[in-house]
């Protein structure tokens, strides 16, 4: 197993199609950060009293290299793909959920397609590849690599053609949101038995055992969770040393969804594009992004704690990693991107009130005495 | 002083002023709130997976006596008023500023101006009595009471009329909300001492002493806060068991933005109509109404745990008289409405998945398997 874990580790890091992985993340902008920061002190409140909501703004201005940062164009990307693993049955879901919720996102019904449609998102939605057919629809983006992901419990759940097509699915979508004029990137996912696959990537990464990591998901009960424990604690001794690479830990555990959205967040590093991490899917591809491309965690803001139990070694791990504590706390445990569009409407007041609040001097209210 | 104290009560709970106060809260209505939980179950998303949005949704069905609420018309109306107690250095900032932010707001400068614009509500600033004088200003409705409370600590902040007048303006705040069709009412307050009164107030109805609930409020330091537990402490000596009647606690060591926020949530609960209620100020307010109402508690929803550390006290009795936990927790201390404000956004996401998410026989999605 080590042996064969060599192997695919020097494959997937040395692959001529995951070259553009090492190119360096962007640097925020540190005089447009300072001259928030100054701004801050000048509105028409307490030092500090709108909390995380300034600190949101001083850190979109650095990103966005302006001191008034703005969030007018919102880009929402769904990646979408079956996984192997869920013949073990790890899901509360039968396996064509996945593409019938494709085709109820192009349709306008899910979570997603509701929120994207009031907080006034762009939404893309990427066919990376099912075992049931996805309808055609002019809003799906039909990236097909395979009909899902082969058992990651089994073997390598995709080859390193694969990791390279996936990551490249993620680093287009970011390309095209910033050819758009995009503002804020979001990635979401759909994928029955893709909880199970982030865990796994989230144990490699972290090393740690399946139990820290494992939960409900979508909402399989005691029996569910420890299904999901065997199978990830089987993945973990099959593939051995070489989850050490994030890059091997993305193509053996991980899922065509999982990799694009890893992709995505090294490219909005790359790019310079500030970017909203979901859940516990979105947040174990994340963790693979700022292993991948150091720094990429300057770009990535946590929209929400998921309900995951297992979110939480994950969001330690990120905010580690510079993206601060997330914003939401409320329950939520769908996926979609659906807690990162929850979010949207409260950075776009961090900016709203940082550009449009008055200052001392403009209202001839006296500040705090000294 | 318990002589004092016995005389007083009687007054403020006999008064013939205040007699609407004892009239019962609506009842939410728990057929909309059975069909919007029945709606919930059938929408394409695992069972709870929206986690509190789902909880908000099906609250405000109940509220609003709909299986589908909808929040179009939001109202804010801040409450400002000056403090007697200020004359004890209990502020970080002078007491002109009281005057100096109302016109602030009316000028659209102040952080509750930006987020009321933003999240489209109608905003109204009613002016209770303040030291400096207030320009006029169509936005501000002038209803002085007096040029502020007396010095809590020293005497009763206000008299029985005072106190009447106060609730009267909170009630009548509520009605022009409904009249104007609004579907959510949002209190908010200025007034510079005024984390010390409603930190007395608390103390008063929580039976704690001064230190369990002043905090550094706009920011003094630890010598500031200090001084107005000393304050608080006089106050709940001077008063005594007199304090033990929620009117007699808000006339006795209250102000009058706070008397008319406590009304205001009563009688939002005697009108049927949602209230979001803000930080720490606020919260001293809706626990006063829930005190003077029973039932109150239902048609209050917390937006926010507040960074004054005191909130914590006031939240945990507030959810003991049914208003659920704070949605959002951004470590904002400003007041003026301003966290209350911020979660509307969330209370519409809610509302919208609620009633345009396709459901499972809709979108041909096969549901959670048995």
């Amino acid at each position: 197993m080590s042996a064969n874990g060599s192997r695919s580790e020097d494959e997937a890091l040395d692959s001529p199609a995951l070259k553009w992985l090492r190119e360096p993340a962007f640097r925020p902008d540190s005089a447009a950060r300072e001259a928030a920061l100054a701004h801050q002190a000048q509105l028409t409140k307490p030092p500090g009293a709108l909390g995380r909501l300034e600190e949101l703004a001083v850190r979109l201005a650095a990103m966005q290299r302006r001191s008034r940062p703005a969030l007018e164009r919102v880009r929402i990307t769904v990646f979408a793909a079956d996984h192997g693993v869920a013949a073990d049955g790890v899901s509360a879901f039968p396996q064509e959920v996945t593409a019938q919720m494709i085709a109820n996102m192009a349709a306008g019904g899910a979570a997603i397609s509701v929120l994207a449609e009031q907080i006034g998102a762009a939404i893309e939605l990427i066919d990376l590849g099912t075992v049931a057919e996805v309808p055609a629809h002019p809003r799906i983006r039909s990236s097909i690599i395979a009909p899902g992901t082969a058992n990651l419990a089994q073997g390598e759940a995709m080859t390193s053609a694969q990791l390279a097509q996936s990551l490249a699915a993620g680093f287009d979508a970011v390309q095209r949101a910033v050819a758009d004029g995009s503002d804020l990137f979001i990635a979401g996912e759909m994928g029955i038995g893709n909880t199970t696959a982030a865990a796994a990537v989230g144990c490699a990464l972290l090393g740690r055992p399946a139990a820290d990591l494992a939960g409900p998901g979508t909402g399989v009960d005691a029996g569910g969770v420890a299904r999901k424990c065997t199978v990830i604690d089987q993945a973990l001794a099959l593939h051995g040393a070489a989850l050490g690479d994030p890059a091997a830990a993305l193509a053996r555990v991980g899922g065509f969804e999982i990799a694009a959205m890893a992709g995505a967040y090294v490219a909005c590093a790359q790019l310079g594009l500030p970017a909203l991490v979901d859940g516990f899917i979105s947040s174990a591809a994340a963790l693979a992004a700022t292993r991948l491309c150091p720094g990429a965690g300057d770009w990535l803001l946590l929209a929400h704690a998921s309900a995951e139990p297992g979110h939480r070694a994950l969001v330690r791990a990120l905010v580690e990693a510079g993206t601060g504590a997330p914003l939401l706390d409320l329950g939520m445990r769908l996926g979609e991107g659906s807690g990162a569009a929850a979010a949207v409407p409260l950075l776009r007041l961090a900016c709203a009130l940082h550009a449009n609040m008055a200052t001392f001097a403009d209202a001839g209210v006296a500040p705090k005495s000294a």
